[in-house]
């Protein structure tokens, strides 16, 4: 299923792209999409019968805005270095284990909702990722393969990055993580059962309609299974929380001087083959 | 004020400990101590009204778990290397600028609650640290004396640090600072105007009843004030966020080898000048 939220920011209901591509009302269903919900069998069940009974209000998607697919979301772990094409482009070896770091649930924003570019910084940047969504508390899980099954789904994340702040400020990567709206999310959380091979999607971003990131999956160093093992022997992971596994070569900060960071005005398109696409016009916060 | 939550876990009810020190039941006034509450100043001063009345019922405190004085905390920010003295204990430089890291707000537990060494651990550590509660939204503040304006309170926390998982794994910090229950915070949220001058405050922590360490906030390389103003150019401070203001020296870290990092079994206590005290027993995950 592709579960999604639409409305005014704060104001979001749920809603179901359903196999015809009509936008669904969900709310006469759940109230929301959030960490309860994907944990609760019974309410996805109930959404999957309503859509096979063909009863959801069918909703006017003319002008309607798109949230972020979850509400509430409790933490974002975010794993660095994690395609070799990306370790390669800014000179890092290749991490022997996940590199961890964090960004705040309150940077997350809509697939197509406005990103700020903060005050003083000069080198914004983006990065394409594959986010999952976990489903089912995930406390020293054993296995890769038993990690997958507290994945609820996965969607599209821009991981957008200040590397000044990041990198040049001292202290670690979170200070140029969590700027306002630095974490558009969406259009659509995919549930698992959709998405067979985590390892096997496409992801590419444009900027100003310029190819820049072109990339797949299947680079990646610790496969999504592995993460999610991984991050569960550190930290418990709960229904709602997200993990950005990381982005593919072709970011700003790979480039040759003068490295083309975003300005205000430019427009970054993102997409991951079967979870929709992202389109963000940058502005001065 | 001292504002408080009490019950069982996750399902505390308000409380204020009266200037006599008898425990008060504020459910009848504000449904909980939360960041939409610090905010509404309307609502601070129903309680206030309410305490000066003598209408608040007296709780029964025998036998009350108290939890962490806030709820539906939006994020932790962390500073690292905070203190002269631990800078100097850890082998650091003292930062040029506040070093930020994070801890998700699932980490948080009440003031006595237990606290689990994660499996696998082997260098488990404690931290006093003077955590600040976020009252009105904090973004680009352009002063230090503006950014306390900011702040609805103070409490007491334990940074609970795992030195391998931060340090020799890989990454940023935050492998080692996000693992279940290691952030006890509380027993109360001190509204700022009890606290006239925060780079005041003595902090002492105890492991089996052995001092270990002893402290002062003026101590702090970067005040209180400055750390807020710092904080908001990187990143949107919201009611019910919390600032970790780093520790005083020593912590086991510090210590000759063998380090006395935490064991099963071991009780730590830990205290700040007019903000009351912790005690954890340490069990394993």
């Amino acid at each position: 299923m592709k579960l999604l939220r639409v409305g005014t920011a704060g104001t979001e209901r749920p809603a179901l792209l359903d196999a015809e591509g009509t936008l669904r009302d969900l709310s006469g269903v759940v109230p929301d999409i959030d960490g309860p919900l994907l944990a609760d069998d019974g309410a996805l069940g109930r959404i999957r019968d309503a859509a096979d009974a063909g009863t959801l209000p069918a909703l006017d998607a003319v002008g309607l805005r798109v949230g972020p697919p979850l509400a509430r979301i409790g933490k974002i772990v975010c794993i660095g270095l994690n395609y070799h094409d990306h370790a390669r482009e800014t000179g890092a070896e290749p991490p022997a284990e996940p590199v961890i770091f964090f960004k705040a649930a309150d940077t997350v924003v809509g697939p197509h909702d406005t990103v700020l570019i903060p005050r003083r910084s000069v080198k914004t940047d983006w990065e394409v990722e594959l986010a999952v969504v976990i489903g089912r508390t995930a406390r020293y899980v054993e296995s890769a393969e038993a990690a997958l099954g507290h994945v609820a789904g996965y969607a599209v994340a821009h991981d957008v990055s200040e590397r000044e702040f990041q990198i040049e400020r001292g202290g670690t990567w979170d200070k140029g993580k969590n700027c306002e709206t630095f974490n558009p999310l969406g259009p659509w959380l995919v549930t698992a059962d959709e998405v067979p091979d985590p390892q096997n999607l496409g992801l590419r971003l444009w900027v100003n309609g310029e190819l820049k990131q072109d990339g797949t999956t299947a680079e990646q160093i610790f496969p999504v299974g592995e993460v999610v093992r991984y991050v569960s022997q550190f930290m418990t992971l709960y229904p709602g929380d997200v993990i950005n596994t990381g982005t593919p070569a072709g970011v700003a900060l790979g480039e040759p001087e003068p490295k083309p960071f975003l300005r205000a005005g430019d427009v970054v398109e993102l997409e991951i083959e079967g979870l929709g696409r992202q389109r963000q016009e940058f502005k001065n916060a």
